[in-house]
C-alpha cells in the first residue's frame, strides 16, 4: 500500500466536528497503528531527505507527526505553540481567524544554532492555510528558512494553497 | 554522559513563568538536539521495553515525547487531550486545578484494538500529579492499565508522587 492508501485507511470522518457543517477527520487511529505510522513517517522523510535541517511542527497533532518526523530524520524538532506557552522571550506571530485572532510562537533561540537553517513545516491538516502561513511568516521572523510544509491531509476546497504563494506544499492525500 | 546528564544539560530555567515565583523547566532544547534527545527516547525504552504495549502522552509537551518514543519501541501512541479537541465519542476525567478544573479526553476507540492493553503514560514534567492521577483514571476507564508513569523531569518538592499511589513513577531527573 502507498502512504495515500495507507492514511485513507487510517482516517476516521467525524460529522459536525468541532461545528456543524464540518466534517472533521480524524487521525488518531494512524498514531496507534505503529507500522501505518512508521510508513507514512518515513514517506515523508524520503521526500524532504537532505533539503531541511530542522522539522517544526504546529501545536497540537502536528507534535505528534513532526517529532517522531524529526528524529527519524536526525534532524532537531521545534515546536510552535500557541501564544503564552512559552516561556521567556519570543518571536511571535498574530493572524486573524473567522472570528478574533490567534497567536503563535517560538522561542527566541529556537533557530539561534544554525545560521539560517532551513526548516520544513508540519501539521496534519491544511485547511485554510491560515495558520500555515503565520506559521512561515514565524518561522522566517526567527531567522530561518521554510523549506517546505507538509500536512497529511489536505482539504483541497478549502483552498489553503492560495494563501501560501511560492511555498512548497506536499500532502500525502488531498481530499 | 548518562541520560540524567543529558537532560540537565538542556534544561533552560526561565523564573517567573508561567506566573511569579515559579522556575519553569523548558525542554526545548533537549528536542531540537536530535542525538541528545534520541538517547533520552532510547533509555526511557529499555527502561519499559517488553512490558507496555501502547504509549500514552499527555497533551501537549507529552507529545512531543510520547510520539517518537512510541515510534521508537514500535508501539502505538495515544494522544491524551484536553477537553473539546477529540471528535465523536470519547472517555472523559475532571480533576481539580488550583483554580477551577480541568478535563482530559481519549477517544472511545483508543484501547480498542486488543483487550486491556498495557499503557505507558508519558508526560514531560511532574509537578502536582493532578493531571497524572486523572490520565490514569482516564486510561482505566476507557479499558486499559496503566502500567507505569514515565516523566523527564520530577519536581519532588511537589511531592506529585502522593497522588499517585501504588503507581510505578520513573523520573530521569529529579529536582
Amino acid at each position: 500500500m502507498t502512504a495515500a492508501e495507507i492514511l485513507a485507511a487510517h482516517t476516521r470522518e467525524v460529522a459536525d466536528f468541532p461545528q456543524p457543517g464540518v466534517m472533521f477527520k480524524d487521525l488518531t487511529r494512524l498514531f496507534r497503528d505503529p507500522d501505518a505510522f512508521a510508513l507514512v513517517l518515513q514517506d515523508i522523510a524520503d521526500r524532504w531527505s537532505g533539503t531541511v535541517d530542522v522539522v517544526a511542527g504546529i501545536e497540537a497533532r502536528g507534535f505528534i507527526i513532526g517529532a517522531p518526523l524529526a528524529q527519524r530524520m536526525s534532524l532537531g524538532f521545534v515546536p510552535i505553540r500557541k501564544a503564552g506557552k512559552l516561556p521567556g522571550e519570543t518571536h511571535s506571530q498574530t493572524y486573524d481567524l473567522e472570528y478574533g485572532t490567534a497567536t503563535i510562537e517560538v522561542t527566541a533561540d529556537a533557530f539561534a544554532t544554525e545560521s539560517g537553517p532551513r526548516v520544513l513545516l508540519v501539521d496534519d491538516v491544511l485547511a485554510t492555510g491560515g495558520t500555515a502561513a503565520a506559521a512561515c511568516r514565524l518561522v522566517e521572523s526567527a531567522g530561518a528558512q521554510v523549506v517546505g510544509i507538509e500536512v497529511l491531509l489536505e482539504l483541497g476546497f478549502l483552498a489553503g494553497r492560495e494563501q501560501l504563494p511560492g511555498r512548497e506544499v506536499r500532502a500525502i492525500l488531498v481530499d
